[in-house]
């Protein structure tokens, strides 16, 4: 609305005026909730039905994570923490990046959130003022763009193809940089939903170039322990003021806990500590409880890691059958990103490809529109952390019901 | 930065360019987690403390509320939930709105939130295009006016006064309105810091003025339950389309799970769950299925309760003897807002002052600056939320102190 019809309605005050609801905002749900949704209603109505939809590993939390809070439960004194989070918890993290990464991190640099989900918000109000562009590699988590858009800031989605391995290079970054400044860039490696794994070297160039250009990198390192193949490598490691984001969710199986963190540069600090007070107050306290003792179940959760990777055997064995293969490999994370061109029929869309296989075998799985809505349409995402009774059944479904469509019975 | 420097520096990739942190965004942290840090400090040292700077139940959560998780626990599948909450926990809060206030909820209509603190964040993004103003009363609630920052909209802080009964009346709105439209207003009853109970029919005055002109009433609620004088009312009565927002913090004594809700107008529900799903996927499960059953826990709140009215009336006592009632009686919430200006040394702020007593007696209380940086610094918040045996203890300790500071004794 113009300014002058604001004030209009404003002087107007014997007529209700309109309430207005905010335009700039408006963002998309995911595609993946409403294949949930209805995957859901067909387990509801006792059809067999297989989740290869959600982000969200089939395996409990484990027990050990879960008997960590009993002491604090007995007590029942579960109170706000510190807005960064507990000092145990945030010393344990710091621990983690010596002990995994060989990185020295100071505790006071690490901020836990409530899920990755409360540090991207953080990261760009951190970072950006109002209309500033964030780099965001396509195809990649919805969410991100969405964020971008809901406080009001513009994601300059860059296009990523499978000939060149799913990795962004600093020369397509600096193409949209020359342009208008970009102020940051958001890099998932392992990556949602190729599963690409990006290469020490690479992140290496692309980080130098960031610095060079006064770029952020902020690295999405969710999927960090599940990597199946190639090396997977921090990036602080090239960048020490690289804006790191992780989570329990993923590898320590605590999607429900709502528990993550990220590790910010020390100026950045005390800016991050007053706006997650104020947009958050803190991370659910049991949840840090717990996350603590995550660390400690390394044995539990490397099982469930040799499932996921027989998983990930299984289903590149399909995508070998099916001529599914495109680009490298997935080397990390649980998901597959396959081009399904070959199984459309003319004028379909995956979105139509997905529900047909949902109907016809109760297979559920995320069209690519969700991850790319420019180039999406003939992908699918395939998502293989579920149990190995599971993703085996339906990949043998999927085999058969695949060939058929294509009339090769 | 201006664009013109913006862009030579992006072109001159030969020097690293200086990383740019975000200006509009700056916030204030809270004073009382400045003061609770000093208070935790001198209690780790073995002094005595006495906790009343923060707004947090001395309880523990109810045990039947520990109980209800117990069963998840074992499962141990604590995945997402759907963004809006659990079906059952939706349903529950609506059958809340029946039972209490005799207002008829659609289930689908209740948002399920990770605190109250995103439930603004919410309302804040659903209803405001970048640059929208919202009214807030000030003194108010300091997160208030630093999310609408944050989120790079522009707080209206309307001054109330204790002459007024500290109530917000449309004339008062209006003038704001008049110059440049205001969005949404966002009234707490009770109120945080002055414990105001607002009238029904000042409610509904401001309520319609707000129809009149299309002005959103926001309406945080999330010291319901802990009325002791006065009429309880929900601002759905007089304007069906108000915003509610509440949480299970207070009343409930559930802090530390972060978990709130909204009642949103039907026509909002899409959008806000959409924003819900990118921002937060979901508030954390656990504290969902333990939410649901803090509504069967009366007993044992409103036992909690009885000593919060006994603590109220211990300190009206202490108000009276030291000539501190500034305006009518905290009704509400477990907040007492002191006029100190009699006990002020002269230059002395509200912040030294509280500094003073707690560094002389260990009772810890919160200075005015935090709820009203212009007229609080003759202020301090005083919270009854401790024991009954911490707050007559504080309360005799604070006497004597008072007294003898302006040489009474």
């Amino acid at each position: 609305m113009a300014a002058m019809e604001k004030h209009t309605a404003a002087k107007h005050h014997h007529l209700a005026a309109m309430r207005h609801i905010a335009q700039a905002r408006k963002v998309d749900s995911f595609l993946a909730m409403d294949v949930l949704a209805a995957a859901n209603q067909r387990e509801a109505a006792g059809e067999a039905t297989y989740h290869l939809e959600v982000g969200q590993p089939g395996a409990p939390t484990p027990q050990s994570v879960r008997d960590a809070i009993s002491a604090t439960l007995a007590d029942g004194r579960i109170g706000y923490t510190e807005a960064a989070g507990t000092k145990a918890l945030r010393q344990r993290i710091a621990r983690h990046y010596a002990d995994q990464y060989g990185q020295s991190v100071d505790p006071a640099r690490v901020m836990v959130t409530t899920g990755s989900s409360a540090s991207f918000s953080l990261a760009f109000l951190l970072l950006c003022d109002p209309g500033d562009r964030i780099a965001l590699p396509r195809p990649g988590y919805p969410a991100y763009r969405n964020i971008v858009r809901a406080l009001g800031l513009e994601p300059v989605e860059i296009d990523l193809d499978p000939d060149s391995g799913w990795v962004l290079t600093p020369e397509a970054l600096a193409k949209h940089h020359d342009d208008v400044p970009i102020r940051a860039v958001l890099i998932a490696s392992p990556n949602n939903p190729t599963g690409t794994v990006m290469p020490p070297q690479a992140i290496e160039k692309l980080a130098s170039y960031c610095k060079q250009a006064g770029i952020w990198y902020i690295s999405d390192e969710i999927y960090h322990g599940l990597v199946f193949d190639g090396e997977q490598c921090c990036a602080l490691s090239f960048d020490e003021d690289a804006i790191i984001i992780n989570s329990f969710s993923k590898y320590y199986c605590m999607t429900g806990w709502r528990i993550g963190w990220m590790i910010l540069p020390e100026r950045l600090v005390r800016g991050a500590e007053a706006l997650a007070q104020n947009l958050f107050i803190c991370a659910p306290s049991l949840s840090q409880t717990a996350a603590l003792a995550a660390f400690d179940a390394t044995d539990e959760l490397e099982t469930i890691k040799a499932g996921y990777a027989a998983n990930r055997q299984r289903l590149l064995q399909t995508q070998e059958v099916l001529g599914l293969a495109g680009g490298p490999p997935p080397d990390g994370a649980f998901y597959m990103y396959w081009p399904v061109q070959t199984l459309l029929r003319p004028g379909e869309t995956s979105v139509a490809l997905c529900d047909s296989l949902l109907a016809e075998t109760g297979i559920a799985i995320t069209p690519g529109n969700d991850f790319d809505p420019v180039h999406g349409d003939g992908f699918v995402r395939v998502s293989f952390a579920g149990s190995q009774e599971t993703i085996s059944e339906a990949a043998d479904l999927f085999e058969h019901w695949a060939k058929r469509r294509s009339n090769r019975l």
